[in-house]
Parts: structure tokens; sequence; C-alpha cells
């Protein structure tokens, strides 16, 4: 029969992220596309041993229905590990996700009716994007540089569009790896202070620092220093510093939000999986994470590292990119007038992905930007994704030569 | 801060089954009230094997993103278990869900849109009420008796309001352990049929038979004899069958609505666990379902008698209930006038609590119902269960008499 589907599912797109797996899948393409972690890094023993815990320690009542909120004793010990870095709550303040993904879309779902706007920056991660439009928001970009969001262009915006929040990743963006700076980190808590709108703080990546002494303060913890009234969300996943498959994120906002957010999620999916939270729990107790985040970490430095000197030797003109400080991602910039995803055809041709920059922009503006990721692939192919995207370059250089001679 | 949240936020109910149960938290009050399976016959071994094969076997890529339709081999494995049950599909008619919950929040998303009208039984399941109220739907109750949704009146209101979808819960209805005859069975895939009208159905319990040579065909499983076109969409889960703690349920319908559905879970949360579902998938090769099943249901099974054995012997003057078939609970009638979330309240402080009718009623009527479940409470107490919820009936039988008496 003929199925008559929702606004809601007419909207959302295809993730062009999951296209390009689709396309790639089962070939020789080498894909610097995904947002995944480097799956040798995973602690599966550690991992294993948690799981074992559980049962052998409360088997029959992991077995059963659990809290909308979250296993408790896990949201206890995120209060210690959220008070290391300078963001004092209680348990009452997180509720436990599948992911950050699911934050994001139960935030949009208690705070978003259709036409409500959201200011994001430019570029932003892709998938926010999606749960916004879901919604039926109205996303509007606010100009960003590698400092972070141009504060006289957020004011501006704040006044013209009184938006329901702001949406930001200021550490090791998905998909710049920008880090924003302290002056623009202030400014923007000021500001939504001033304006009286919610900040919306997505922070997967803080953590994966390649210089520990490095410290980027998130905006939660600088608006509670100044003494906010709980004008910032926060977000952060397990995803990045544990494994992705254990499904587990969390949200800290003011208590009002999170009770919206706990009964949104009751109805979304009465609560995520009970066994995956007690073994994070059993796993933080004897686990080093902060030894495992410093070697991933160490790790993903030097896959960097290996990126950006095979591109530096091929001497690409016209072509830069950010040195990363953390995280998963280089930014890299084509030259005006170069439009990625032509380029990403050919580069499918020649077996390597990435992912065109439009699909960041709310604006769909950027379309001579690529991401790539430099964690997933294993660094011993590093030469041979560079040649490939080098003999892309090439021919999409030549092409676009042909086409202004003719 | 003051928040403004969303129309879906405002909508959103709290469950008066978690407020009772928080009510009833910490305290000695026997609570009939939740619709939770027998902890003590969790399979927790073969559990806990399940996920050490799990990690034995493939760690790595347990850990890592999944696909948002679900782990493959489990879906491939629940092809062959629904061909069982005379639904015959393939995988791709088949996504993997946080629970039946999220089944019913996504199928509502991908569906619903504000104003939209969706066909209820009457009573039906309140947290379903919820997630179609959220999405804004119009629901309008169908009349339903102990055999089913009246055909004649459900006619009626297939032309008079053209509605997106029909939920039902044809076998041991939750709150009524009701069991759809065949006429009706076929009745309202025949209706909907004639009408264009999706069939929303859910079946959590229908595999917990108390006589097992009993068989009731699903509506998906009629439909598909008759050669239908797509018009039922089928939801179960392993939480009644397994655990609730492994939350894993899965949605079949036609490809079309099943890629809308994944579309949406993209968004909403990526992907369920894949460790669960990896674990269920090992645990379903070695271990016997069907036996367990077998034994679990022999066991509600004799709970259900010593529960309705009980209330016989006190002779409650004009309360009847039907004698469930299968599932999780009884449903009982009050003499008309009666108003059971008065009786609720004199029955939490006798120590016993269960769910009034009304809340499982699209129209709030019904309030001379509740709803008993008689799988979770130790047998050993339902004899003192009982004793109070005989206290307060009498209290509440006296109440009754000196407002009448004034």
């Amino acid at each position: 029969m003929e199925y008559k589907f929702s606004g809601m599912a007419r909207t959302q797109g295809s993730s062009i992220v999951r296209d390009i797996l689709k396309l790639t899948q089962g070939t020789e393409v080498l894909s610097l596309a995904g947002g995944l972690p480097a799956d040798a890094f995973f602690p599966v023993e550690a991992v294993a041993q948690a799981y074992e815990r559980v049962f052998r320690l409360g088997g029959t009542t992991a077995l059963q229905y659990g809290l909308t909120e979250g296993y408790t004793p896990l949201r206890e010990r995120l209060t210690t590990m959220m008070a290391s870095q300078g963001i004092s709550v209680t348990r009452d303040n997180i509720i436990m996700t599948t992911g950050s993904q699911q934050t994001i879309d139960l935030v949009s779902r208690v705070l978003l009716d259709p036409q409500d706007t959201v200011l994001v920056e430019s570029p932003t991660y892709l998938a926010a994007l999606q749960a916004f439009k879901s919604y039926g928001a109205n996303i509007v970009s606010v100009n960003t540089d590698s400092n972070g969001m141009q504060l006289d262009d957020l004011e501006a915006k704040l006044k013209e569009h009184q938006p329901k929040f702001v949406y930001v990743i200021p550490t090791f963006s998905n998909p710049s790896g920008n880090v924003w700076s302290m002056e623009r980190r202030t400014g923007v808590v000021e500001l939504c202070r001033k304006y009286g709108t919610l900040i919306f703080e997505d922070d997967p990546y803080g953590r994966l620092k390649f210089d520990e002494n490095l410290n980027f303060p998130s905006l939660f913890s600088i608006d509670q220093q100044q003494g906010g009234d709980g004008h910032v969300m926060y977000t952060s996943t397990f995803s990045k510093t544990v494994a992705p498959g254990v499904r587990s994120g969390w949200l800290i906002a003011d208590q009002a939000i999170v009770d919206k957010v706990a009964k949104a999620k009751q109805s979304a999916d009465l609560h995520s999986s009970s066994i995956d939270q007690r073994a994070l729990n059993e796993l933080l107790d004897f686990f080093d994470l902060d030894g495992h985040i410093r070697s991933v970490s160490n790790e993903y430095h030097s896959r960097m590292l290996r990126m950006t000197t095979l591109m530096k030797e091929r001497q690409w003109e016209g072509i830069t990119w950010n040195d990363a400080l953390g995280g998963m991602f280089m930014w890299v910039t084509l030259p005006e007038g170069f439009l990625s995803d032509r380029l990403l055809e050919l580069a499918i041709q020649e077996g390597v992905a990435f992912v065109p920059g439009q699909v960041f922009y709310a604006d769909l503006s950027g379309s001579n930007h690529m991401r790539i990721n430099f964690t997933h692939t294993d660094p011993s192919l590093l030469p041979e994704a560079v040649d490939r995207l080098d003999r892309a370059l090439k021919m999409y250089t030549e092409e676009r030569l042909e086409k202004s001679v003719r």
C-alpha cells in the first residue's frame, strides 16, 4: 500500500556519512570519512571483565527494568568525574542516554517547537543539524573562525532571532577540529546570559587532548564559576573514551531540564541498557581510564602528524588545513571555487573517501572544504590513502582546467 | 533561569505507574502495580555466558559503532523465529530497537502529524497512549469487549476519522489480559485493508501462553495469508521472554516503513546496544528459549490461579475479573460507581498497590477498573496482598455508605 509519512519522516535526511559508508562497504576504498575511533585500542579485555562482574555481582537486578535516569551509582560516579573537570553537580542534574546522539534528540524534543531558532557554528556537527531539522527548527549559522563563534555576529543573531538555544562544540569540533579561545568561551557564556538564551554544549572529544597540559574549560564550568543560573546544558559520552558499542552518554543540566528530558526518554525508550551502564560502572572501578585516554590520545596525535606529514610532502597548491590539537578530525580547505563533492566522486574512483564540507553547514556553504578522519584508518595505510587523494586532486585540477579552456 | 519547553514536553504526562512506584519505594507496600516479569526466572547464568562469548568471539567489532537496523545475524535469526509463528519476512523487514517502547515511539514519529487520528482499544496500553499524545495525535477509542475490537464500531470510526493507524494488542492485552477471537482478528484485518488503514500490532506477551496448545495467530500472519500488501506493522520484544534488561525489541513491517524508521532511529540514537544484541544472538545459539518460555508461563499460570483463588475466597460482592489465558495482567471490574483511584489511596494506606483502570482509557472512562499484575510479587506474599486489598475494599465500601447516608 501507499504510506503517508509524517512531516518529521519527510524532513529526515539520509546521513551522507552513512551513504558513503554504504558506497565503500566491501570495496577496497580506504575511508577517511567515518567518525570512528580506532578499534585496536578498545579495552576489550577490561570491558569483558566488567560485564562478567555485572552478572557475578547482581545479574538479576541488572536484567530487570531500571530507572529512566540511568544507573544511580554510575550517575554518582559521573558527579565525581565531572567535578575533576570543574563541573560541580549532583546526580539529579545527570541523565544517562544511549549516546550523545540521543542526548541531542531528547534535548531537541523537550525544547524545540517548529519554527524555533537554533544558532549553530559554521561548520557544525551534521547529525545535530539533522536532529534539529527533524523537529522543524529554523537553523541559523553564526560566523565562526578558528577561535570559535564570532561574538558580534552572535550578539546580532541573539537579538534578531531570540533562539531557543545555541548549539556549540567548543573543543576539538566535529568537523573542524577547532578549539575555541578563552575569550570566545567567556564571551559566548556572557552574551547568552545577557539575552537569557540556553547554551547546548556538546563535548564528545574534549578529553582526547594531544598535549595533556592544555586545559580548555567547558562553557558549563565557566558559567558555574560566574554564578550562572543553569543556562548551559552539557553532554558527553563514553563512545570516544571507552568505546561506541557501550552506547552510553549523559546530559548535565538544571534539574528542571533533566526532569523533562527524563519524561521524554521514558516515552522514547523507557531507559538505556542497564547492563551496559552497570558494566561501565564496574569498569571504572578497576580500569585506569585516564591512563587509557592518554595513550589513545598519544596514538591519535601521532596518526594526525603522520597524515599531515604525508600531505605536506605532496606540496598541494592552495590547500590548507589546521593542525588539530586533539579529537578525531582534520578540516581541509581547498582553493576557492573547488567543489569537494565532485572531488569525492573522483576520490572514490581512486579508492579513498572523505566527507565533503558542505553537509556541515546549515546554509550549505563551505563547498570547498573536506573533513578527514585520522583515527580509524590503520597508519600503515595512510601513505596509500594520501597517494589516492593526490591522484584524485590531480584529476580534479585537470578537469577544472579543461572546463575553463572550453 | 526560566525555561520555555516545547509543546511535546508540555503534553508528556508523568507515568502513573512510575508515580506509584515512587510512592511505594522503600515502604512495605506490596506492589501489584508494575508490569515487571518475575526476576527469579531470569536466565542469569546463560545470559552471563552469552556476554562472555561476545567478548571472546569478537569483542572489538562489538565495541565499534554498529548498523542502525541492528545486528545482522540477530535480524536473520528473527526471520526464522517469526517464520515459526507464521510470519514470513526477510531481514530487510526487521529493525531492532531498544525495546517495544522505542518501537512505538519511532513508528509514531514517522507516521503521526499533529491532529492525525489513531484508533485504539478501550482499554489499551498506557505508555502507547502517552507516546501518541506526545506527537499531537487525536486518540479515539473503539468499543472493545472481551473478544476484541467491535467491528461495527471500528468500521464507523475508520470511515469517520480516516486514522493513520489502528493500534492493537490482540493477545494477552496490557491492561486487560484479553485475547481477541479469530473472528475479530480476521475482521479487523479485512476492515483495515478495505479502508486502506495501517494496523500497528503490539505483541509483547503473545508467547506467555498458559496452555501451549492454544494458538492465536497474529494479525500480521493473517494479513499475509490473505495476500496482504503490507498494512500490518508488528512489534515484539525479548523483555518478557528473556529479560527487560537486555533492552531489545523489534519492528516487522514493509521495507518502506522500516527504511523510514531506520532514518528516524539514526537521528534518535544511531543504534541500540550492539553488545546486548550480540549477546542475545549468542544466547539463542545454546539456550532453550522455547523451554524457558514454557516454564516461565507455567509459573505465571500458577501465580494467576493462586491470586484468583485467594480473591474468590473473599467473596467480594459485585467484583469480577477475567481468568487470564496468558500474559502478566488481570483486569478487575468493581461495581458501577466505584472509583478505583480512591480505592488505590486506601490500598496504599493498607500496604498494597495496583493501577487504577482510568489511565488505560483514551477518554478517561473505566474508573471502576483496576489492573493487577500477578507475575512479579513473590507467591508467598499474595495472601497478605489480597488481605490488604480486602481491608481497603471494606474501608472504601464503608466510606461510600457514609457518604450516601449524609
